[in-house]
């Protein structure tokens, strides 16, 4: 026979560590009884219930069932107070409490245990009828909300129009009489929506409630919130049955939320409100205002001196800023919950770093105290939070790069640009159906990029990354009219100048202007990040294409540029034409003269890189797009083109057309550019190689090259081309007569490379996983079309996340896992790092920890996020 | 110390087995050398030598350079004649003779030893100064041709005016003198390209001609020849270096090449042809004609008897029909080669069949003597052999589908249809850029097709071989204007009407009509594919889409369906309409109402399909690609479809704009439009199981429909649509009040579907694999755009093959195994297949052997190849 398995833990029975069953709430109410604070007991039906719940086909199977009644029967005893008794009636609330804390995304129902008999009771024996009254009304809302899932605003009508009827304006001002009649008339409106009595029964209204709660891990919001954060939907939820305390009682009672340090500023103190005569919802609902917790110090001078030890002890106890919520009922406390308190990232560095002065805690621990993804808000403006509190958005697209922003309509790069250089807007943002890399200038002036199509690696999202530009993209409501130069979205038309914000960290889109602060970056950021570089074991690089991004990415911490991209290079004004001039030529000789136009552009962008990096390791990838990128499309730029480069337009239309592929992602581009057209790798070559020796004897440095091949599937391909830069190269270092060693290694991002690491690393000096690609082609699709049916896989639950940020361990990850033991199998010393965008999302730097990688590589304004991410990894894996 | 490598073998040091080493001919010499027959004696350079001579940069190295020397010592002690001796000299054959035959793909050089002494010498020892320069002047063009590269039809041209001037036709009339001015004039011509004299010394002369013969390893004609025949590139070549023997001594002499069977029909009789005072070249060249070898019973009896005794010996030694090549010196027989002979498919069978009956080899050793891909040449019309010698092809593609066809051209498949049906044309070519399923009707009254774009795996190649219709795709050279219908190639254009002729077994396109012989199937076939699957251990099952291809692949064989794309089914004039209603809707409930009009349709197309296939197994695919191709995209068609459906044009042009992707081959498709629109997957599981319960009461058969899900990539992807599946079908049978057993399972053709196969297979009854996709996403390349880069690859040695046409071991196939093992890991007994175009290439059938599928499954007209094949895989690599 099995054990039978404990699915329900009195208060007494559990202890902190036990938050994967008990749930965070569940979890911090059994150690606040443990260390004897004064808490409602109950007990916690486990997550493992709620999980037994979905595999029963969303059903309490009787063994839960059996064993909920048991413990009501426990808690009966311990309480000394029975269910539907109205002499001595068990009251009871009923909370969520997922492991990790999911704040307003489930349901609570208070008051449980209410009906005629009871409320009667409950008037006589506290002799105060109004009290019983507003405390079953109030069950009555909130279970036919929760459970039956009733429209609330239907009972607040019928509120209001009491109200209404006795010229009152707060609930506090209605009798007990009223409140009976708000009663009555809520069963009447029960009885008449769902066709029978208001359920009188305290274990069935238990039961059912519970069940509530277990629904309600699966609510729409809970799925969003979870996906955002990264909570796998098998967690559950644990339910907390705990017996209810009463602030609603008269004016020796009350409730209130606390924090022990501020959660805004992590200055030390006391901080939150609380109301008289009130229970919880009331706090939040905001019809009454709050009075900071200060007060309660006259008000309730023993109340408040002991809540101040509690909050002391608490905080010692966790060694962590808590929140507490507590309800006075007449004249006693009680706490009913406590967890570690929400806060804003310049209140959690303040709270890490104070904590270790204050000697509570170490370097280590507070280095895990801050969320690496809190960052962002330091960096990137930030919307007033005021002026949001009364923004509602009209549409929402991906939060494609962090930040806020505000600014004028405009419609393309070049209108972007005059706009702003005229001075007819000072502030613009630019909506695009998507970008491509002919807009980068006009994406360097806007506040913000709001585009239609793409995902979170789309060009606009990746560049913005990169400039640390606000974006949102993929918000495929918009419907754009170029022509008209207008956009209309949630109904409404936006023309060009109108003024629209975007806020890249959530995505949302706000028709109308909403103020910004700067970005700030406090004393103890610094500080903070220093003890973080301590713990780290992985380097972060930065991807970066031209020195003022590279200079960001160092001022960022930066250690090396993991990824500089140099078809970015190609796209200004004054080389663009030798690229196209290049992409036409008819053969290798025509090639070969336009080549020789580009080279002196590609050294000099590679010097001024190098003169910011120093002897840093700078990671140069060769040509990667397929090179129809490159050209025109309009008929009447292809014209002015070959007018320029003196050819026939209809024949470079054909060679135009002849470029166009079908699916360009799996066509001619990367490292088959250069099996083709070998001489474009050795223009590149000259390029790196001569601008690295320049720069050396200018400056004294060793510089070493790094010279990365794109999209090698085959180790015949990378030596074909490695052969090409080794043999230029070696020339030009011996024409030089100097030393200088250089390094060739590779993109990992076609699965065959992967598959075939071992092979491959006989000719790579170090592997970078390419994993944008590699999540492509892993998964079979392109992250320009994915947005049509990647919603489909989030509401079936099929997909918990986005691959493209964060990064998939199952698939993906398997490959990234072969190809380094492969690769170590036969270059036991190769260098291996990612320059994909999961290069700065903390939960994929996890695991690059785990598989050894030697660095990651993100955009310069994820630098921070990934060395804080990349500590704590080292930290929680570390690899001895 | 390492012991010294043996790089060189004289003949009596080898045998047959050693054809790895010595390569074939060499082996073969060895070996008739030991059996004691008249071979001239010599030495080879091992393959392994040619192997080394690439590592060094081409150079011979110094070793192997004094083994040389060495060897030429014993050959000299061996023969009696000595190198550069005038009294006796040693002249010798170099022949080039690699593992596997690969008939006039490399270089020979025959009469290497003389110079001016050495000549005058023969000349007076044999008392024939004519034969003396005469294989003097041969040797000195061949000598610098094959190995100084220069044009040969320079040399020829000097004889040519020669026999001119001597007013002769034939170079037997040449006399002695003339000879020796043609010896003085080719000197003279050498010296003047060249710059120097030809080279005198014997031994120079020798070391040339090797590295010559190893050069010619490299050369294009046989990178293309080992292409075509998958022969690896580092196999390398042997070298043999033989005495020469000679034909051209007088009437006393002669040379000749025989078979000892008739390689056009089998038939058991010597057949060969020969030529009296000729050297090898001759025979070849058909300058003279040469006299069947029956005729030398006549006119060398002696000779002729030992000749045939001597073939007899041969065949019975080799137990396999072999082909000779012989010289008579002054009436004595000498054997200079001997190898298993070419043949047709035809023979291959008979000689096959025949041998078993004589009692020479057993029912295995026959089913290993033909090569599978020979058996298309028995299935397809080919050309008429004499016709197409006189043709020269103008242009050249893939060998897309195979077989011949001659007809008339036609732009398009309407036109094509009116031709043929109005009786207009007869026989009718289609040329297009590409097909796609609208072509279908079209193709089907063609004789074949010829597409300027697409790979072996394009639309046109996939649907072609799936109709047994020779087919090239891929002529990228031609340019078509559809406008005015006509095409160029080869500098001419070709219209309308215009009869040319395409070989869809070798690519070659013809601008003439060129007559056809119809496939023939002999009773050999019959009794020797019975072997061949008594021998099998894989299943062999067909892709067939409709009751027509279903028959065809039953009556070839095939033992179950393992594809049936029901996509094909959707473009049917009647039911097209009703499927891009489907697209358009905006709602499910549009889609539905369309559904409904799909389902009868569907529904009796697998009634059909169950009819022909009984209880066989018949895998049937759900809806696959991206709906856009189902829509069209002119804008009179799109009005057209607008005004079918009463939509607004406008609103539908956008649809089908909405629904463009820009990587469409990893878009919205395959499973992903089931997890969209589950309605889809529900439809096709009411046609497909309503139709097995018809079909099943109707027949009385026990059908058990195998549903593949296409596309997945992930576990929950895949139970997402079985769901839909399962819970369609068991309402239907539970209606049906039968018992009616199905299988869902799924196409493993995603990398990471191979990578999480453990999962996957929880979910799966069986795994096919689609080695199509498979390819292109580990690859990271489209088959529809590798063609623009694919041939630098060849060309750089980076590919020796293409992988849609023979499965990648390394990368693909280290996936395919993953998933086999996987699969089984968590579903011992899942089925698995493979459904990709591999499933019909022998070399891939016999990986599939190795990784312990249990089936292929390819185009119906590739049965018999994948049947012989699979055959062949399991004798050479049963699984016990």
């Amino acid at each position: 026979m099995n054990e039978k398995k404990k699915y329900l833990y009195l208060f007494s029975e559990g202890n902190r560590e036990m938050r994967n069953i008990l749930g965070g709430k569940g979890a911090n109410l059994a150690e606040m009884t443990n260390i004897g604070m004064p808490v409602p007991q109950g007990f916690t039906v486990s997550t493992e219930a709620c999980t037994q719940y979905y595999h029963d086909g969303r059903k309490i199977n009787d063994e839960i069932l059996a064993d909920i009644y048991e413990y009501i029967g426990k808690m009966e005893s311990i309480t000394g107070k029975t269910f539907g008794d109205p002499e001595n009636p068990l009251l009871v609330s009923v909370r969520s409490g997922a492991r990790a804390s999911m704040p307003g995304m489930m349901d609570t129902i208070l008051n449980l245990g209410l009906n005629e008999e009871v409320v009667e009771g409950l008037a006589k024996r506290t002799g105060n009828p109004r009290f019983a009254y507003d405390s079953y009304r109030r069950f009555i809302q909130m279970f036919s909300d929760v459970v039956m899932e009733m429209e609330k605003s239907d009972f607040e009508h019928l509120l209001d129009e009491m109200k209404a009827a006795k010229g009152v304006k707060l609930d506090t001002e209605l009798d007990a009489d009223d409140m009976k009649k708000l009663v009555a008339q809520f069963k009447a409106l029960y009885k008449e929506k769902m066709g029978n009595d208001f359920p009188a029964d305290p274990k069935q209204q238990l039961i059912e409630a519970i069940k509530a709660v277990f629904r309600s891990w699966d609510n729409p919001r809970a799925n969003v919130y979870r996906r955002m954060h990264e909570i796998p939907y098998d967690w559950g939820t644990a339910v907390n049955v705990q017996a209810m305390v009463f602030g609603n009682g008269g004016e020796n009672s009350g409730t209130g939320v606390a924090f022990t340090r501020n959660p805004a500023t992590g200055e030390k103190a006391l901080f939150g409100e609380y109301l008289i005569n009130a229970q919880g919802e009331d706090v939040v609902a905001g019809i009454r205002t709050p009075s900071p917790i200060s007060h309660l110090k006259d008000q309730m001078p023993d109340v408040y001196r002991q809540f101040a030890e509690i909050a002391d002890r608490l905080e010692k106890h966790y060694k962590d800023m808590h929140d507490m919520e507590f309800t006075i009922e007449d004249g006693k406390l009680y706490m009913l919950q406590t967890r570690n308190g929400k806060r804003t990232a310049a209140a959690a560095l303040k709270i890490a770093v104070d904590l270790v002065d204050e000697g509570m805690i170490d370097r280590t621990e507070a280095v895990l105290r801050v969320d690496p993804k809190q960052l962002d808000s330091l960096l990137h403006p930030q919307f007033d939070p005021e002026a949001l509190k009364a923004a509602t958005p009209i549409g929402k697209g991906l939060a494609a790069s962090p930040g806020a922003a505000c600014g004028q309509v405009v419609f393309n790069a070049k209108d972007a640009q005059n706009a702003v250089e005229s001075g007819r807007m000072k502030k613009v943002v630019l909506v695009r159906l998507e970008t491509s890399p002919e807009d980068i200038e006009g994406m360097q002036v806007a506040e913000g990029v709001l585009t239609v199509r793409g995902g979170m690696t789309s060009h606009a999202a990746v560049v913005a990354r990169g400039m640390g530009t606000c974006c949102v993209s993929g918000c495929g409501e918009i419907v754009v009219d170029y022509a008209n130069r207008q956009f209309t979205l949630g109904g409404n038309t936006y023309r060009e100048g109108d003024w629209i914000s975007i806020d890249g960290s959530t995505g949302n889109v706000y028709g109308e202007a909403i103020p910004t602060t700067e970005a700030t970056i406090s004393g103890h950021f610094e500080r903070f990040m220093r003890w973080a570089d301590e713990a780290r074991e992985m380097q972060v690089f930065a991807n970066a294409d031209n020195p003022v991004d590279a200079q960001q990415a160092v001022d960022f911490g930066a250690e090396g540029i993991g990824l500089c991209r140099t078809e970015h290079m190609f796209f200004e004004a004054d080389r663009i034409r030798a690229v196209r001039e290049m992409i036409v030529a008819r053969d290798k000789e025509g090639r070969e003269k336009a080549l020789a136009k580009i080279l002196p552009y590609q050294q000099s962008d590679f010097e001024a890189m190098y003169k910011v990096m120093g002897e840093r390791p700078m990671t140069i990838r060769y040509l990667d797009p397929p090179l129809h990128e490159f050209l025109p499309t309009k008929d009447s730029e292809v014209a002015e083109l070959a007018h320029q480069l003196e050819v026939n337009a209809v024949e470079l239309k054909n060679v135009i057309r002849s470029l166009k592929e079908i699916n360009p992602m799996m066509g001619h581009r990367g490292c088959r550019l250069a099996v083709s057209y070998p001489e474009i790798a050795e223009m590149q070559t000259k390029a790196v190689i001569t601008a690295a020796l320049n720069v050396s004897k200018e400056t004294g440095l060793h510089i070493e090259p790094h010279i990365m091949i794109p999209l090698v599937g085959d180790v015949h391909e990378l030596k074909f081309v490695k052969d090409v830069v080794v043999k230029t190269a070696d020339a030009l270092i011996a024409q030089a007569g100097v030393e200088m060693k250089y390094q060739v290694g590779t993109m990992i991002e076609i699965p065959r490379a992967a598959l075939t690491a071992d092979e491959i690393a006989t000719e790579a000096d170090f592997f970078s996983f390419g994993t944008n690609d590699l999540t492509q082609l892993t998964f079979g699709f392109s992250r320009d079309d994915v947005g049509k049916f990647l919603g489909y896989y989030y509401e079936n639950k099929i997909y918990e996340s986005d691959p493209f940020a964060h990064l998939d361990r199952t698939g993906v990850g398997k490959l990234v896992q072969m190809s380094a033991t492969l690769g170590r199998q036969t270059r036991p010393d190769i260098g291996l790092g990612v320059c994909g965008e999961h290069g700065g999302d903390p939960s994929s730097v996890e695991f690059f920890q785990k598989v050894g990688l030697d660095y990651v590589s993100c955009s310069p304004y994820r630098v921070p996020i990934a060395r804080l991410a990349a500590a704590q990894a080292a930290i929680r894996n570390p690899r001895k």
